[in-house]
């Protein structure tokens, strides 16, 4: 850390608004900013209050006068970074904020880096490395599901399965260890039996938290649901309806091609992001043929794909569209939505045609929808949760959304099969201890009780400044 | 003020950044707030803290944490507001900012309208209302001027101004009432040379109050100052450099035609707004004239013209030139700056002429510069600042900024010469007596000591929500 021992400043909240705050942390924080705030009150000083008080005054740069604000005072180890640290809340304005941190740094504060109270925090034992990355998951959780799951990371819930797994890990290594000791003697200390069940225990749970990425990257990040179908069946209506119904924050995201247009949508809960295909048909032109070939290679994108039919079109024709579109719809095979729309419109026999089409695969549900009445939505609403497989998770569930801890803990993982399959094979003890340690030393990654500068750096880098 | 005696609460700090704070006030605030917060030690409660004190805690939505927060805690009449109040300060994210929002509102506050927290302080008697006015254009301002003028509003230089101006006013009516209560025993008992001089020195007062508005407004909204001069003459290098060169905020402004762009700049703790015009050109082409006239009416809108002038032209092509603008530079006269350009490039006695050339106005300087070398922008600058009438400014005058003070201050200016000339005229006391009710009454509406509801509506509307 570049500005270890020294005192930093930054703003902390955005830009706009009423007031503004402005961060102060480190041990000489409560020093400078007596420097540069007189209170109201006689013979007050930021130094002379206790922690968690708060003083009304004056910020000066020497007889003028820049803003009349509050400071609250933190004192170390009671503060979010660890650190003696102050607050000044000032009015909202660019030119009083810059002048502060102007003051601030004239007196001897630093600049801070992004996301340097939290490293601060971090290196102050305040929080785990995983409980730092989910601060800055939980600022950007846009979703109650994403919210919930930064929220519980913070907490420690993550930290917690993963201190689990290591103990259990020590403890193994401990076993295997001890018998490397007394290798020379040739004695088996440890009872195998044991030994498989311990680190079966553990590639169990580390494998559950490695595949529960899937999900946790989908509640962070959006369920992809591709919506596709011919033209004219429905799919803008559809598609407006689901932004529209929700109160929920929508925002366009201009797709890779100009072709294809992102929405996102909160509903009950969780991210979609919508993707709008092009329409599929059958063409001999080539223009018409490479949007149909777009269409198709993102629904390799998707995590759930929405067909719509239009019922008036008859089952005999979706039965074409629907062979094209299982033909792309290959492994891993996604869950098909069928969404068979216009049922206020149907000509007569059109709905029981699709009401009796047997041929539905084990991926593939049918649903009976009118996009322009609204009837069925929230029936779609409700699969959509539950193909994209987010309907089933309990809220106590760990779940990482983090590609950092997700890579590690694949290492984790690799290493413990690797085990495994070295106790099944009698590989000597001192083979299997090199991969227990190495699952180990992923897991410490993790939390951070084994860290450098360069993992820190890439951590911290992404953080906003003031965080 | 619809939501009076209720409990109010809005976000207060703006949009991104690291913690974002909401604020609640209103008798309710500390109820309410220990409602959904949960300390973290144990037994601690809002309620139970005394003001100026922070605690950190949760918020719950029942049993589901929302974030984890500090609370600050403020008593009645020891607040912004002058009520019970907290400020929440959470994580910066969008999610949990309005689930925390619709947590209080649930819990009986009500959302705040625009400005309605500074409305309350002066309700409750914490600033007047030209002091609240303030506190808007504190957070507004640009520049060091703006900002110290806003400052001083909201620390009351300027009220004090307009209460002494009232004082006297008040002391002149009791003179001249109590000449009313025994005006039927005809005796005058003013000596009319007193109030003579009492309403004189008022008047003096209110004018220089009034006049100071032209001031005022250029420091708040920036001096307006077009550049103008034939094509080619540098004026674009000339715009860039003084942009450039300085590291204050710059931005763009479209005009209100497509031919002129506004940059606003702070040189010297001074906004200016610089506009870039067509080149002077004689046209007889019509489209070409529309655009010399444009030109020539962006001038009426100056309070500064900067005329460039290639040396390489010679003096005796200017002269037509300045003639031209001289032509259009009517009552008000504006300060006409001629900045002789390209000087680093003098094809050789150039300089000379324009250095003899003895027919400047009162109203003109001429300077010699070269945009770009950079040479003389100093001196450009100093004088730019003096023209502008911006430099002899005293940082303990009172100017006003606010064109609701100009107004009310131009009526009491009217009422006030009224009473002059009925004094000299030898007028009834009971006519008087009206113009003077008057100048009060007018005096009363800047300070908030009388005031509608509609009033109160205009100024607030124009605050952010949250202030």
């Amino acid at each position: 850390m570049i500005n270890a021992g020294e005192t930093i400043c930054a703003p902390a909240s955005g830009t706009g608004g009423a007031i503004s705050v402005i961060r102060v942390s480190g041990p000489g924080s409560l020093e400078i900013c007596g420097r540069i705030f007189s209170a109201a009150a006689a013979g007050v000083t930021p130094e002379g209050l206790k922690g968690y008080s708060i003083v009304f005054g004056e910020i000066k740069d020497n007889e003028d006068v820049i803003d009349e604000v509050l400071v609250s005072v933190f004192r170390a180890p009671h503060s979010y970074t660890g650190e003696d640290s102050i607050e000044i809340s000032c009015h909202a304005s660019g030119f009083i904020i810059r002048k502060i941190l102007e003051l601030l740094i004239r007196n001897g504060a630093l600049s801070a880096s992004p996301g340097e109270f939290t490293q601060r925090a971090f290196l102050n034992g305040k929080m785990d490395l995983s409980q730092a990355e989910g601060v800055a998951d939980l600022i950007a959780a846009e979703s109650s599901r994403a919210h919930r799951l930064a929220l519980s990371q913070i907490r420690g819930a993550f930290s917690d399965e993963i201190s689990k797994l290591r103990a259990d890990l020590l403890h193994f290594a401990t076993l295997i260890e001890l018998e490397l000791d007394f290798g020379e003697e040739d004695v088996e200390f440890a009872d195998r039996s044991e030994l498989k069940e311990i680190v079966g225990k553990a590639l169990k749970m580390a494998e559950g938290l490695t595949s529960s990425f899937s999900i946790g990257n989908a509640i962070k990040n959006g369920v992809p649901v591709v919506i596709a179908g011919q033209p004219n069946t429905g799919k803008s209506t559809l598609l407006n309806l689901l932004l529209k119904d929700d109160k929920a924050i929508v925002s366009d995201i201009p797709g890779t091609t100009r072709d294809f247009i992102e929405d996102t949508v909160v509903i009950d809960g969780i991210l979609y992001r919508f993707i709008d295909t092009a329409g599929l048909r059958n063409s001999d032109d080539t223009i018409e043929k490479l949007g149909i070939e777009r269409t198709f290679r993102k629904l390799g994108e998707a995590s759930v794909v929405m067909l719509v039919a239009d019922v008036n079109e008859g089952i005999m024709h979706f039965e074409e569209v629907l062979q094209k579109v299982r033909n792309e719809n290959i492994e891993p095979k996604r869950p098909l939505l069928i969404l068979v729309n216009k049922t206020d419109n149907d000509p007569g026999g059109r709905i029981e045609g699709f009401k009796n089409f047997s041929l539905l695969r084990e991926n593939e549900q049918m649903l009976f929808i009118s996009a322009r009445e609204g009837t069925g939505i929230e029936e779609l609403k409700k699969k959509l949760a539950e193909v994209s497989g987010l309907s089933l998770i309990n809220n106590d569930d760990v779940i990482i959304t983090n590609i950092r801890h997700y890579e590690a803990l694949s290492k984790v993982t690799e290493s413990l099969r690797r085990v495994v399959a070295g106790l099944n094979d009698k590989l000597p003890d001192d083979l299997i201890a090199i991969d227990v340690r190495q699952a180990i030393h992923y897991l410490g990654e993790i939390t951070g009780e084994i860290t450098t500068e360069e993992i820190l750096g890439n951590i911290f880098r992404n953080f906003c400044i003031g965080k």
